[in-house]
């Protein structure tokens, strides 16, 4: 017996333990100071009612042996398949029922996708990155590539065709830098994973966030994606449904490898390691495409991005350079001062009682980065970047 | 880019398509006859009012800020694993709530656990066997050994110390044989795989249907366990959870291969590739070991075990030889006048109505043999062993 040794070359990250056990060491200290955490990675909002009220029908569902529902398809309900459908129609996304799989999030879907792949296959990882990419494929004993994010190419790197891979990470809008890819932008990648018979692995989980219409909500609204892109989407930062766990994940019929079908190898993967999504919560995420689903979580959406704009407002009239925040819930900003990331943490906890993340927590082309997010109430985040400004005015 | 080429050695299974085209054959031309199945492995009575009551309110928590929630702990709540904690204690176990880990199903993590081995490890499975056992090793490449169980060890086949495996998947009691595992018997599987420094993945899906009390409901009741075996629990035929998704694995702290802890390695697996299950599922999983609950699901599981009683007591009085049905919702039974499984299957369906599952679609130790499920009704049940003994009386 082996263990998968592959496991040891895992590094722990001491970057959200270390936050908060200067947070406590601060507040232990400054009992006055309220602290307010602007490095909230988690929605704050409440289930939108439509969707509450779908919960509950589908709990009393479950109570009468009549419509009682036992083992679903593991791929997934057609009612909620048949929702994404129309909701890519929106963007005009032409989807086969067959394409859409029903995910208990994107974080599983990601992690779990590997199955499918070689093992002796290279990653193409952007840095600073979520570190869920990285850590999957350590588990795998794959080899990664990473590519520089950084100030220069506004965090938003692209191919170079000297380097060869075969999984290639886009996250658009991105954690932790909410930098968006436009379409030329993500055209060139599609050509790049075409040339190199490549799959992009395209991370959406924040495609709600944007504002500006010009900007792909969507991988497949570029062409060629359908040969060469698996997109991974999720309710839980459109919706609240980071504690309700659903997501969605489309791999297109198109989509092969030397001629095996990655649709095919997926479904077969899921119906014989997963088991589908509760059907309440199924019927939950039915609730948000609905007319009045729709309105409510655009109006929590709105709060999130209002949120977000009063931190950019505040960081423009400072002059400090942040990408982010208008098409995503992040915003990154460079350290005033060529602060290092840590010394810039301390700085603001110390002197506004503001808490965020680091950027070096992401990857070394963070540092001298810093994450803040647009999770807190209005009322805080106006009052975090009040104490913001007047440090730094 | 290549694909992992293991899925190609996968077998697709026939065995319920085949079922579902010949019952759909009969019944186009026999519009007259009444079928029963007695080939349904899912539950059918709803969840029960604690569960119901227990889903209404986490709903409501999900609708108020005040009490919403987000992202939970991978490894599951601390509510539900202490209730769980409490269970083991009814039978003599002590558990560290760092040993349970909440999980969306038996299925998903007997496939996950996968992850923390080494491909080169052999696996160990009985035959006739649950076909997840095999598909998931074969998708990893892993060389599986099958041991017989067969009418000769009563589908109950103990270890041969001249095989030697890494990884023993024991199903107690069985799908689809019924058969349980005594303490004696199940100490020398421990005693096995301890010598062969080998770890059992002991599925423990149909615990709660054990009537007979000197049978063990865990394989921690028995010395040495902690230090070789993995158990795999559900709420998907105790509480009826199969369309509403939670489970549960104990990994021992005690559990270490050359000085690695299993625990740990499965605790960073979650975290990594996993996000918990919904929080309102949690809660429901809590109900379930409230009195109430406990109260409740007993009369389904009674319900259930009293439609067994039916199908065995009408074999008995046939002197048709089976396994199953006392301590175990599956009925397996030897075919009579030793026709083989479809044979059978086919004169079952064409002369009394009544389908069940062929056992060789389980393994080549099932053929000749039949599987019956107590998940129907009690009065269709009745009626479908009247017509099986009229027909074989």
């Amino acid at each position: 017996m082996n263990i998968n040794e592959n496991y040891k070359n895992l590094n722990e990250s001491y970057l959200f333990s270390t936050i908060a056990k200067k947070v406590s060491e601060f507040s232990s200290k400054n009992t006055d100071t309220e602290i307010i955490k602007l490095g909230i990675g988690d929605v704050t909002l409440p289930l939108c009612p439509a969707v509450i009220e779908a919960l509950h029908n589908a709990v009393e569902e479950m109570s009468r042996k009549e419509t009682f529902k036992g083992y679903g398809p593991e791929q997934g309900y057609d009612f909620l398949k048949t929702s994404i459908l129309n909701y890519y129609k929106i963007f005009d996304i032409s989807l086969d029922l067959n394409e859409i799989f029903i995910s208990d999030g994107a974080k599983s879907d990601l992690g779990n996708i590997l199955d499918l792949f070689d093992k002796n296959n290279t990653c193409l990882v952007p840095d600073p990155v979520y570190p869920v990419y990285v850590d999957t494929n350590i588990m795998a004993g794959r080899k990664i590539i990473f590519i520089d994010a950084n100030e220069e190419n506004n965090f938003l790197p692209l191919p170079d065709y000297s380097v060869k891979a075969d999984l290639i990470y886009i996250c658009s809008p991105n954690n932790p830098t909410g930098a968006v890819y436009n379409r030329e932008q993500l055209k060139k990648w599609i050509d790049y994973a075409i040339s190199n018979n490549a799959i992009i692995l395209f991370d959406s989980a924040y495609e709600s966030f944007i504002s500006e219409p010009e900007l792909p909500r969507s991988i497949y609204e570029i062409e060629g994606a359908k040969n060469c892109a698996i997109e991974f989407c999720s309710f839980s930062k459109t919706a609240g449904f980071t504690g309700t766990r659903c997501g969605y994940t489309i791999v297109p019929l198109s989509l092969n490898i030397n001629g095996s079908s990655i649709n095919k190898m997926w479904l077969r993967r899921q119906t014989t390691k997963f088991n589908g999504v509760p059907y309440i919560v199924q019927k939950a995420a039915a609730a948000v495409f609905t007319p009045e689903g729709q309105k409510q979580i655009k109006e929590n959406l709105n709060y999130y991005k209002q949120n977000a704009k009063v931190i950019s407002e505040t960081l423009g009239k400072l002059n400090i350079k942040y990408t982010g925040g208008k098409n995503s819930p992040y915003i990154w900003l460079k350290c005033p001062n060529n602060m290092n990331s840590w010394d810039f943490f301390d700085l603001l906890l110390t002197k506004a009682g503001v808490v965020g993340t680091p950027g070096s927590g992401f990857g070394k082309n963070g540092e001298g980065w810093f994450r803040l997010t647009s999770f807190n109430t209005y009322e805080k985040t106006t009052e975090a970047m009040d104490r913001f400004y007047n440090l730094f005015k």
